[in-house]
């Protein structure tokens, strides 16, 4: 059994967090700090993008140094130390340097990470005031705070958390994700830290978190950009006392699934501008893998998102991008629903059904169904958000 | 020696046009006829959509019957005619029939294009009543009609048109285009009609318009999208009496190019709410390939396109596309330029430059560089528009 808890990333025994200002963002909160106690096991994932920011350079290298073994992660937001060169690098660096001194661990045992804007160099000074102060101000209660503090256009902050009862024992997990633009999948396009008090060892905990990010944070999409500096950090404590082995690996990824999808829908939810989440589910291709080309295409399509935020059931768009998806594709044979209504089946156009399909879309949350017609069993759902005129104010206003 | 002149589409000797209204749309010009006289030659490229409309089946049909002989272009805006099924297959056929009878010519000697909201049927008998009164309309000075009555959301109707020297003699070539929104390179992404007093065979033909359109309107992108109906057409009707063979082949090309870019470009500056012309340049990479894949990528980029409308030299997004492109990306060695302003190259920033290419943005005509790096000698250039809340407006909008 599964139930939703508070708590977020401090909810599972053993974790204690902060969030404080450290002046990186002009206002707010802006520097995050997870400890556990003791050491948790750590995994990761990471963004494809080839243009890899200083934190994710040195988090990789301290989870092999460490064997996965991690006291601490720290977190800023409001610059990214992207594209900052050695001098980056090493400010990336003394950030896990000087929060291992403070709460007294090696720097291979801390993993950092930053998000905010790409070529300006982190202030080494604010950093270490900041990390003083967070390790001053760990609490159970820090969660709150912490997942305020690693955003950056986001609306809200995103937390959740679960008790999960299993044969093997009740353990709990916690998470807490930023968001907001850049979101596509492949991955890791996005910032998400969870932390469980289940003992998992190395191997089954990056396999848990590679399951559980495949179908939640590798499938949501704002804008189809994979940023610099994306991460999925895993920690896990074993202060339960369950441990997880084969037997039990079921029910921990569906646990873990269960957070991660919570957090990945948030952060569609809070995508930039995003007025609608939109779950587009592809069915009838060749494969699994074609069913994601389409269904991400069609969650990236401008011409798609402005027509769910305008509330056109425009179903001809959902056509054009499906066949332009690069996958297997029959038109004589594609079906096209939105909410429960097919507009477009075998040929035909449903054209007397499109009131009922724009009251669909006049909701929160809209469903798009497209059969690509080639008779397969591949399926895959994707989730975005609609693309408003609020996007681009956000995002030509960004810097300035 | 290739000169401008105006004229558009019935520039060259033989050609006569006509645009009318014939109630597809509910104002403005809808319907428009091209009429070669002798029959041209014709050589057509097509949409890769695999979602194929109406009019494309059957004018690659026709253009396989005919052996490439064409009479005459009829095309309608308004209404797609794509997911309509035998019965939209039908009209099409049913456009070129009464076009053949009414101007006297064999039905395969008819292409048929549309353009418009998708998964409408059109209405045979206005179509009818349309060609009828464009066939009375034709004439040299028909060509200003005839582009704007294939517009849809254009902004302005576009034309072009040549005078061209060459050792094998003097002939014209001319052109009108369509475009909008769901531009995209590979191809055909748009409507364009070319017409040519040359005489040029087949094979040549089919070469010089592939050739021509590689880098023009396989070169542009509005929004990554690609329509089901695109296509661009060439008729060479010969009256000029200019034979093109090999030896003149390259001079026809260079003519050509010079209409087929020309057209290109006003339909990226005429896009769904573009303010601004961005020319991507990628240089460095190991293949064109992969230079035209970087570049298209920036040029479909939401946050890339969002930053230059706001006039924000945002190359930390320059970087991250190039990153996340899906080809070889080397961050030390890339670097970013806006206009002429290197914002960054090995590794270094020059922030102290930015409010140099933040000028430079004020422009209508923005000019983005970025080498990606890897010493390769791999170059391509596209274009595309800035995104504003205008192109949201529109789309969102479009059938209500």
């Amino acid at each position: 059994m599964v139930e939703r808890i508070t708590g977020g990333i401090t909810a599972p025994a053993g974790f204690e967090a902060a969030g404080v200002a450290c002046g990186i963002k002009a206002t707010g909160l802006d520097l995050a700090l997870i400890v556990s106690t003791p050491p948790a096991r750590a995994a990761g994932i990471f963004t494809t993008n080839l243009a890899v920011a200083a934190p994710v350079v040195v988090t990789r290298e301290h989870l092999r140094r460490s064997h996965g073994t991690t006291s601490s992660i720290v977190v800023n937001s409001g610059c990214a130390n992207a594209c900052t060169g050695d001098q980056g690098l090493a400010l990336a660096r003394a950030m896990a340097t000087d929060t291992a001194r403070t709460i007294g661990c090696s720097a291979e045992q801390v993993l950092v990470s930053s998000t905010g804007v790409i070529g300006v160099q982190l202030d080494g000074e604010k950093l270490r005031n900041g990390i003083t102060h967070a390790a001053a101000a760990l609490s159970r209660d820090g969660h709150e705070a912490a997942a305020e503090a690693i955003m950056t256009t986001d609306p809200w902050a995103k937390e959740a958390a679960v008790r999960a009862t299993t044969s093997a024992g009740v353990f709990h997990i916690g998470g807490m994700a930023k968001g907001a633009g850049m979101i596509e999948p492949n991955m890791a396009t996005m910032l998400g830290f969870l932390t469980t008090d289940a003992d998992v060892g190395p191997d089954l905990l990056q396999r848990a978190l590679a399951e559980a990010a495949d179908d939640t944070f590798n499938a949501i999409t704002v804008d189809g950009e994979t940023s610099t500096n994306d991460m999925v950090l895993l920690l896990a404590g074993g202060r339960s006392g369950v441990r997880i082995d084969e037997t039990g690996y079921p029910a921990f990824v569906d646990a873990l699934h269960t957070v991660c999808r919570e957090l990945a829908l948030a952060v569609v939810t809070g995508g930039e501008g995003a007025t609608k989440l939109i779950t587009v589910t592809v069915t009838g291709a060749r494969t699994t893998a074609e069913a994601k080309q389409t269904a991400r295409a069609i969650a990236n399509s401008p011409l798609v998102k402005t027509a769910v935020h305008g509330g056109d059931p425009n179903w001809g768009r959902l056509v054009a991008v499906a066949g332009r998806a690069g996958v297997a594709f029959d038109l004589t044979h594609a079906r096209v629903r939105i909410g429960e209504v097919e507009l477009f089946g075998d040929g035909q156009v449903f054209a007397d059904r499109e009131p009922a399909a724009a009251e669909h879309l006049k909701g929160a949350k809209v469903a798009i169904g497209v059969d690509v017609g080639v008779g397969g069993t591949g399926t895959a759902t994707v989730w975005t958000c609609d693309l408003s005129a609020e996007y681009v104010h956000i995002n030509a206003d960004y810097r300035t």
